[in-house]
């Protein structure tokens, strides 16, 4: 055990050097690469990851304080999940012009004030994925326009509700869990000061 | 708007039915599927998923209140990262042991007490992996004993240092930071009851 080093002499003795870099998969949403990697000892090792353009998470709060949640049925865990609006960015979008995209086409919304609040990397195994996370507060009504294979429903629960269904259980998405309590945080410590 | 339904009722009109399924990519880590489904409208859309045996992350925290925290260079996103000890479920391994092992292997403790806490999905829009939290407590020596191909440094930072780094977003890896956050839920309301 050791104190915490400087990140810079770390990532000198723990990085991994691309050596060759092969596309096996090209589909409409995932490009998996499989690669060769020069390991810190110089032995060769063998990296599978996905390609991922990114994306944005909204946590958007009402004036009393209910956040818009919607619940989505997700496919690969065949299961409903509770969820902060998110989408992936478009070719040539940037990030904040996604987060206010997705949070009108999911959930019908516009918000008059925005605060970025951090990013996070949903699965650092397999997956180069960033998400972004954006505060939309000062709600007002536009217009609900999902993705035509895209179904969707959307409550309002109060902030403190869902910091509560994180630590039950019952919000078990990791991205939906970090921009919440990132939120949280950030309403807490920083816009207090 | 509405106020949350039972999550049976939503499950009826939300859910999406496999209808082919065809595996497009079989590596050693990835195993990559394209699929057809029958969405809520009846009509087809293609979905393309990771399919995962799931994994096991371990909060393991000595008598004094320090954390165990490693830092790991990640070769999709090419950088290091402050992780909880983490890893892959095992063919034919139950969580609980794959949770006892990662510990061992990655960090060369033991422990004597052991929670379950919960789980949660780190990447439901492409993945179905399911990541199983665990409180580990009263540490003792064991052996440390990584993958070939794994190189990691082991620090001990205290508890509350920990949620700090995530609300600073120096700890920015989604499975710490539902791991952590759920693990600081149970200590403060559960734990005190």
């Amino acid at each position: 055990m050791k104190n915490p080093p400087s990140n810079l002499r770390l990532k000198g003795s723990l990085a991994e050097q691309k050596k060759l870099s092969e596309k096996v998969f090209s589909g409409e949403l995932l490009h998996v690469f499989k690669d060769e990697a020069i390991l810190p000892d110089t032995s060769i090792g063998r990296r599978e990851w996905i390609q991922h353009p990114g994306a944005c998470a909204v946590v958007s709060l009402f004036s009393n304080g209910d956040c818009v949640l919607i619940q989505q049925f997700r496919y690969p865990a065949q299961q409903l999940f509770w969820e902060v609006p998110a989408g992936k960015i478009d070719r040539g979008e940037d990030p904040f012009s996604t987060a206010a995209r997705e949070l009108e086409e999911e959930t019908g919304y516009q918000a008059e004030e925005w605060t970025y609040i951090g990013h996070f990397y949903p699965a650092i195994g397999y997956a180069d994925e960033i998400i972004h996370i954006y505060l939309a507060e000062g709600l007002i009504p536009g217009h609900q326009n999902m993705d035509k294979d895209e179904f969707l429903s959307v409550y309002r629960v109060p902030f403190n509700e869902v910091v509560g269904m994180i630590h039950s259980g019952e919000i078990n998405d990791a991205k939906t869990i970090s921009s919440i309590i990132r939120v949280q945080g950030f309403l807490e410590r920083d816009r207090m000061k």
